[in-house]
């Protein structure tokens, strides 16, 4: 059996991303960032996540993006957008998706895997440039370039991204396929410590949108 | 003038790296990262180098790499080895260069920055396979697919490693024409908390044969 590290932040698409990981016999090792974000909530959704859906263990790695700011998300000074943004929003944050891979690419490296499964997607996260396929690709040139393994050539790197071509309808209706509880999983920007949404930034009004176009009840709790 | 993020870690490598971009006319935001490594000496050092050489600011990120472990520099119960090593050293940190590329990045995104500075050196290193020339050729592709600055076609990063040929000889001269004060580096793998060094690591090897093959005085502090 293959052995994976697999991202999972807390959200839908990363839950997904999990599940199919399992659904293909993976044994997955599941790493959380705290990268100073302000829905916190979605980290103590992401153990839980981790522990539902059959990950061996899960760990949070920190690491103080707030540090180099820039981004809604790590700036409480930059307020989190409640309507529909064009071009690249301000929820993006700089080099996020580098520097979560290159986390994952240490752990995979210590335990041996050689996946590391992330939940990306450029059908509804057009507008995030480290979302996007060729971004995916490159990081898995460097993750074979980076490490021991590719040196020995005792290992090949591979980047799996599941959900890169799929809507966000689509992706629900295969976590629900493979059994990912969605009421567990916490997209909102500006969740609070419940973990209950606010129904009006992008992520929740995608997450939204999606239920809504695969015709399945929304499990979300909303605190407004 | 470009504007340039310099990875400083307080060792000699990089202290050169910094003084030939600000002979270059960058101007120069030092980066750090803590990323768990016992010699935390080598962070003050980079403060006080980064003010002496002229950067404009200096900034800490801290990682917890120790919790990825695998790695005699943030695993204590990992020795840290006092004989020549062959192949890949136990001082190798799984993934490191990639993780504080990806964190420069950031910052350079953030500051609109479009190189990034690193010390590597694959000669003396060459054990390491993230300081070889086609590692740091593949993260510049990821970091213009990364970005916004890549995406909007405003921006095209280049990642300069100045160092990356040469011994540590002509390092060593390289940054005394360029006035580096080498007595306020640290290399050692195992510096006490005044930043004097064991004399017997690795780093502490290299450095002192290269001292010797430039035929310059060693200025480091001993401990023992």
């Amino acid at each position: 059996m293959q052995r994976a590290v697999v991202l999972v932040s807390g959200g839908l698409d990363s839950a997904t991303t999990l599940a199919i990981a399992r659904s293909q016999d993976r044994i997955c090792h599941a790493l959380s960032v705290d990268y100073g974000q302000r829905h916190r909530a979605e980290l103590d959704a992401a153990a839980r996540l981790a522990n539902a859906l059959g990950a061996v263990e899960h760990r949070v790695i920190r690491v103080d993006l707030g540090g180099i700011g820039g981004s809604a998300l790590t700036d409480v000074s930059i307020a989190v957008p409640e309507s529909p943004q064009t071009g690249i929003p301000v929820t993006y944050v700089p080099a996020r998706n580098t520097v979560m891979l290159a986390l994952a690419l240490g752990w995979a490296e210590v335990l041996g895997a050689s996946e590391i499964w992330i939940g990306v997607n450029a059908v509804d996260y057009s507008g995030y440039p480290d979302c996007r396929p060729e971004f995916i690709s490159a990081f898995e040139q460097v993750s074979n370039l980076a490490t021991r393994a590719g040196v020995e050539g005792t290992q090949s790197f591979r980047i799996a991204a599941p959900l890169i071509d799929l809507t966000k309808a689509q992706i629900i209706r295969r976590g629900i396929e493979l059994g990912v509880d969605f009421a567990m999983t916490v997209s909102c920007y500006q969740a609070d410590s419940l973990g209950r949404a606010c129904g009006h930034c992008d992520a929740c009004r995608l997450r939204r949108d999606g239920f809504a176009a695969a015709d399945i009840a929304d499990p979300t709790h909303y605190f407004r």
